[in-house]
């Protein structure tokens, strides 16, 4: 992490190296089953989006899923859950060793969501923002029956103005609090982090979705983020001002999303608690003082003159 | 903390040095105004308890008050709030100072509470857990009028039972929970708290204060937890099944005293955040994976068919 600080301690989240669109264009990634392979661990939310959409639009038969263990370790995501500690189709222990085996001179990290090509064995697309587009759109010959339309047309515009909000302002935004090296960054991440949450709150009182009637990907962006807030960023990032539970719109909308088919059968809380402690313990520690809790409430009334004694 | 590591990880804490007693007795520190100054830090309830108590009874003209910073320096507590960074009566800079100048082959913590003999300069007596019953006892003569009695004689041994109760339990559970050194140690004293926490909920239904209808010395001993639980422990200290405000009759009964004599006016949120942001900082991180919060919560209706859309 320690490259990714910029001006005044904030987080800076580093570019994506392999960001060929997938297509029918000249240089795109043809769109062909059984050609590619989908590496994620559940701790990440970048890459669990990619999961829950392959799953709700049932292209798990066409792209295979790779996952890496929830704990980072020194060497960077491992296959340690699958047999040998190696896995199965691309043979690789750690996820490093595509990155290098693609481009022997990448220095970043070695995220997920990553796409191989498990002819190769290379990496064709780690871009976790347009990922999930890509499946939505031009894999769309390879869509289950009755899949939903997570991105029509009709709303691409506004969903890609409200997906860049939610990226900056709560799915990085958490990250923003978890990572500033100040005071003042951490501070400016959270305050800008609970004024969205606030105002998602408030839209999300008369809206079934973000968009209205219908499930989109921007549903599922700002998914990933709920669902690991008040298990992991409330106390890791130090974002506890209020939880998820505390917004009666936002966690019925959470509890509604996670109950339907390829989010909460995708979400594995333990292998994200279990990941944030471990990112907790080996990040350096910058002592960041928590805004919250809100500390107004101490002096609401309290109604306990009702069981006798002194005031 | 390194050397207060028990079997299979568990926080033990060190026992206390100075334990003399006030009173008459033979050996016994004389009672006599203006002879000793309390030395405490906000962030501490060990002695927060102690400055209640003194305020409550009214003991603020008869033994005087040193605070420390709320950040646990190196050398540990440190006046550097005072002019000149040193204690204006004591003349120390570091409450180490004064422990080493009573036994110079001290090599425990320096901790707080501790009562000095402003004409020796040394720690009489830091003995957290009696501390507040020689200032309710035999320092009677000097309590303001209309004092409470917060340790009646006939209500002592019930007060002494669930002193020892809350001890074990809640005042030094949460620690038992942050400073644990294994998962194991960590999730029994977090289950030993929560199942503490909720029958304190249920005995504070019916009754003002835990002994009943009058304020005791243990209220002020589980107040001094009840304070630092949402805006410290639930973070720092990964308690995180519930927080304060969850229980109905746990947080009215908080509110309640934070808005008594003594209690909130001694209360420094900033301090407690800020102090334990640093404990978290400084000491080594073990992973420990939060047991909290309760995730059965996702799988309740939601009730957002009425908005209409797909379910």
């Amino acid at each position: 992490m320690t490259r990714e600080v910029g001006a005044a301690g904030r987080f800076v989240r580093q570019a994506n190296r392999f960001a060929t669109p997938f297509g029918d264009g000249p240089g795109a990634l043809p769109i062909e089953p059984g050609r590619y392979r989908l590496l994620w661990t559940p701790i990440c939310p970048w890459a669990h989006r990619s999961v829950i959409v392959r799953r709700v639009l049932g292209l798990e038969s066409v792209i295979s899923l790779g996952t890496a263990h929830p704990i980072r370790t020194a060497d960077g995501w491992e296959f340690s859950r699958d047999p040998g500690g190696v896995d199965p189709v691309l043979g690789i222990r750690y996820l490093t060793e595509l990155y290098r085996a693609t481009d022997p001179d990448y220095e970043g990290r070695a995220t997920v969501p990553a796409v191989a090509d498990v002819n190769t064995g290379t990496v064709v697309n780690n871009d976790y923002f347009r990922l999930t587009n890509y499946l939505e759109t031009v894999w769309k010959p390879f869509h289950r029956s009755y899949a939903p339309d997570l991105y029509p047309e009709s709303l691409r515009d506004e969903i890609d103005a409200l997906n860049q909000v939610l990226f900056d302002d709560v799915n990085n935004g958490v990250y923003k609090c978890g990572f500033a090296r100040s005071q003042a960054a951490y501070e400016e991440a959270f305050d800008r982090l609970f004024a969205r949450l606030d105002q998602l709150n408030d839209r999300l009182a008369t809206r079934r979705y973000l968009l209205g009637d219908r499930l989109t990907d921007s549903d599922v962006r700002l998914y990933v983020t709920l669902v690991r807030f008040d298990a992991a960023y409330y106390w890791a990032f130090r974002t506890n001002l209020r939880r998820i539970v505390d917004y009666p719109h936002l966690w019925a909308y959470a509890r509604d999303l996670y109950q339907s088919y390829g989010f909460g059968d995708t979400t594995d809380f333990h292998a994200i608690k279990q990941g944030y402690a471990h990112v907790v313990a080996s990040q350096d520690q910058f002592a960041i003082i928590p805004q919250g809790p809100d500390r107004s409430a101490w002096l609401t009334a309290h109604g306990r003159e009702r069981l006798g004694g002194d005031s």
